[in-house]
């Protein structure tokens, strides 16, 4: 494809001769020549002229004989660009006889639903939607229109699956909450969860990550939400639109994200916190406490971003603080032991 | 149903109309008119009294025009009665012709095997089990009855299964420990896990969750010990009965935990860390070292939780007190220096 | 098997009676009569000699009446016993009719599909490789010969696999890695993953773990590295050969480890982190700078070990320290009101 049309494709304008011919998309570190790249950040200018690509997206022309497409979004320019050269695969549509279909099974046009699935009773599928090998999806869900489930994902009943979802493998959806309540012996009893899990349009969620239906009512996944690896959702949370949550978070219960929200890896989060829109909690912070619209919170219990790197700076000195304590405290005795009584 | 039927069934008294008929059991934020809801503690009395909710359990009566069925324990009654009207929906028992069976397999009376189950040589499994679609089990493993398999839960060989036992999806019960010794060159040679994993009665482990076989011997879930989502249990650990295990929770080889301990959520444990009857374990701490019996304990590495609230309360102030001891040797300073020399 | 022809074995020299008969082999604790046991650390020794053990692997002669193999690395020697005498089962190879093949698949000999394995299109199976039940293997993937896929392992399209790999299961090979741009209106837009994960010779992956696929060019884990259950690697991450990453680790995006790294328990690593060979990162730490070969870290964030240790001995004096500054800062105002004016 000649730089011309990708400039077309992804509204930019071609700074340089339109006519030479690209044949691969690559980071900044891998592009040789004939790919074209993207800078995004002023630092690596410096590689990106080093480097034997063709062609690059820029937000603004620089000094280069490369081609140049200017793009006032270069890194969204280069996921669009991706997304054309390397569109994701998707099998031919088709129900393979090895999946297990229940009653009363309703299914959208051009369904995929592929060896050693299973559906259960009632469930409704939408157009275009993939179900890969082994996803078990129990009865009474729905699952919307072009959504991708990859292999083993498994739907506990009831669960509502939006448009344009994709479920990653191993990802569970529904399993009962985590909830009990103690008899006369100290046993733990089960507290039944009839709950149920909603998930809305174009939510991504990770391999081996799970979301838990509620107790009573729903846990929610708001629409454009991105959750990655190994993630924890418990009972009763809802998480606000468009946020993101990183590898091996864990929420406890009843917790509530707004919009915007964004969760760094490894966090974990107290039961009934609230986290405002567009709040930001850095890596590996415990969140006891809520956090408001536009805050950016770390450590362990959370207190704000700035806070905590003051206070974690002063971690490795505290030996030395100790040790000038002790020394103020016999310059003291020596003053005092000096100063005549009263 | 009437509230009086409510109240033979929990084994309350009722006080108020007893003929008022319940269409529902929410919690105290979902309940409206022809709903039953439970008081648990007093500070939800205000939203309760607020609520259109027709009827209410509670521990002592209270001024309300509700009617109010009086028993000990509101939450264990509540979730006695969420088990009533909801009861967990099971299959009738059936062996799907999908299934894949080895050899010698023994099962017992209405057992169900789902689609696309693979069972191994010479397993057996009792009465009232259920083993969801894609379960595998290897051989020699004993599953007991009334058990439940979600999808996809794995059985490594050898594992023991008590009766009333729940796996959720993607559990996976006895794979190898984690065990390796390095050989003259530095390479990790496999140290062959040859012991098995024990779950006792009424045990229930989360989705995604691991428990590995003992390198020799027996990796050990006693009764009535429930365990979150994706927490991991190393070879040769012991789970004391009716433990509680919150999600992501991490213990490393031969750990012990006493009776009715809990551990919150991203808790973890070093390597033959022993933690004593009714213990609990705060949420995100590290366990470094022992914890007797009746502690509670918080932080990372592990103090007594009131110790470490103590000293985190400190940690913002830090940056503050490294001031205030400048100050300090400043004004000795001064006075050193005004003071006359000896 | 007699003491004389286990040491012939492990390649150790006999000191007592040779001909005595070792019905099995177990750890110190377990060990009993017509058992061969192992002393590897020095402590041990008085657990030896009070168990009933008739023989032990020893690294040099013990005073002791149980007959003895003398073997350079006591530990090594069992663990190629333990090989020996419970050597990992493995089915006889076969092709379950019940497996789903896609074309042009090519498989070498003694291969082992289970039942409801899915294979997609262009794949490559090495010689006497093993494939349980529910394993997924997408399309143009290649996997080497004598390995093992536990069940429900997934492989996204295009991962390679070395020989003698373990895979446990529902380990998820090659998802897409957590990659987004925003759009105008603050939306994500994913940023398609067309990378691949290359898993070299040697390798073990425990249950539940995630290796994502790169961004653009390859994920990979060299020749020999061991890595333990729940374990997440995110895209473009390089593990270097026989390092070890021990469970619920996570590694964000662009990692790099050199040879014979050790990851504890929990450890986080922040995106493009750099950890040289041999280096150590200790249980829980949190990784936001890079780390030297050889150098041992811990905390969070991370500092050299012995650093660590000294200002977490400090914390729990912290309200202590607090209280002597406040002391100081009352003994100076005694002294400098009592002080002359100048």
């Amino acid at each position: 494809m000649i730089v011309q049309k990708i400039a077309e494709l992804i509204g930019g304008q071609v700074q340089g001769n339109g006519e030479v011919d690209i044949t691969g998309i690559r980071s900044i570190e891998d592009a040789g020549e004939g790919h074209i790249t993207f800078l995004d950040k002023k630092k690596y200018l410096g590689q990106l002229l080093g480097s034997k690509a063709s062609a690059v997206i820029v937000a603004e022309p620089i000094e280069t004989d490369k081609v140049q497409v200017i793009a006032s979004h270069p890194k969204l320019a280069f996921a669009k660009l991706l997304a054309e050269f390397y569109p994701e695969p998707r099998p031919k549509a088709h129900i393979d006889p090895r999946a297990a279909m229940g009653e009363n099974v309703s299914l959208g046009k051009d369904v995929t639903l592929s060896a050693f699935v299973s559906i259960g009773d009632n469930v409704v599928i939408g157009d275009n939607t993939v179900l890969y090998s082994g996803v078990t999806v129990a009865s009474d869900c729905r699952i919307g229109s072009h959504s991708t489930l990859h292999p083993h994902v498994t739907l506990y009943r009831n669960s509502v699956i939006g448009d344009h979802v994709i479920l990653h493998a191993n990802a569970v959806i529904g399993a009962d909450g985590f909830g009990y309540t103690p008899d006369e012996k100290g046993h733990h009893v089960k507290i039944n969860q009839i709950g149920r899990v909603v998930i809305e349009d174009h939510v991504e969620i990770g391999a081996n990550s799970c979301i838990d239906r509620a107790t009573l009512g729903t846990t929610r996944i708001k629409e454009g939400v991105k959750i990655d690896n190994m993630v924890q959702i418990a009972h009763n949370c809802v998480i606000g639109e468009h946020s993101i949550i990183v590898a091996q978070v864990g929420l406890s219960g009843s917790c509530t994200l707004g919009r915007h929200v964004t969760l760094a890896g490894q966090v974990g989060l107290t039961d009934h916190t609230n986290i405002g829109d567009r709040a930001i909690v850095t890596i590996r912070a415990g969140v006891l406490r809520d956090i408001k619209s536009g805050e950016v919170h770390g450590g362990s219990p959370n207190v704000p971003l700035a806070t905590w790197k003051k206070y974690v700076a002063l971690f490795p000195k505290l030996p030395d603080l100790a040790k000038k304590i002790r020394k103020c405290e016999n310059r003291l005795e020596a003053i005092e032991n000096k100063r005549p009584r009263e």
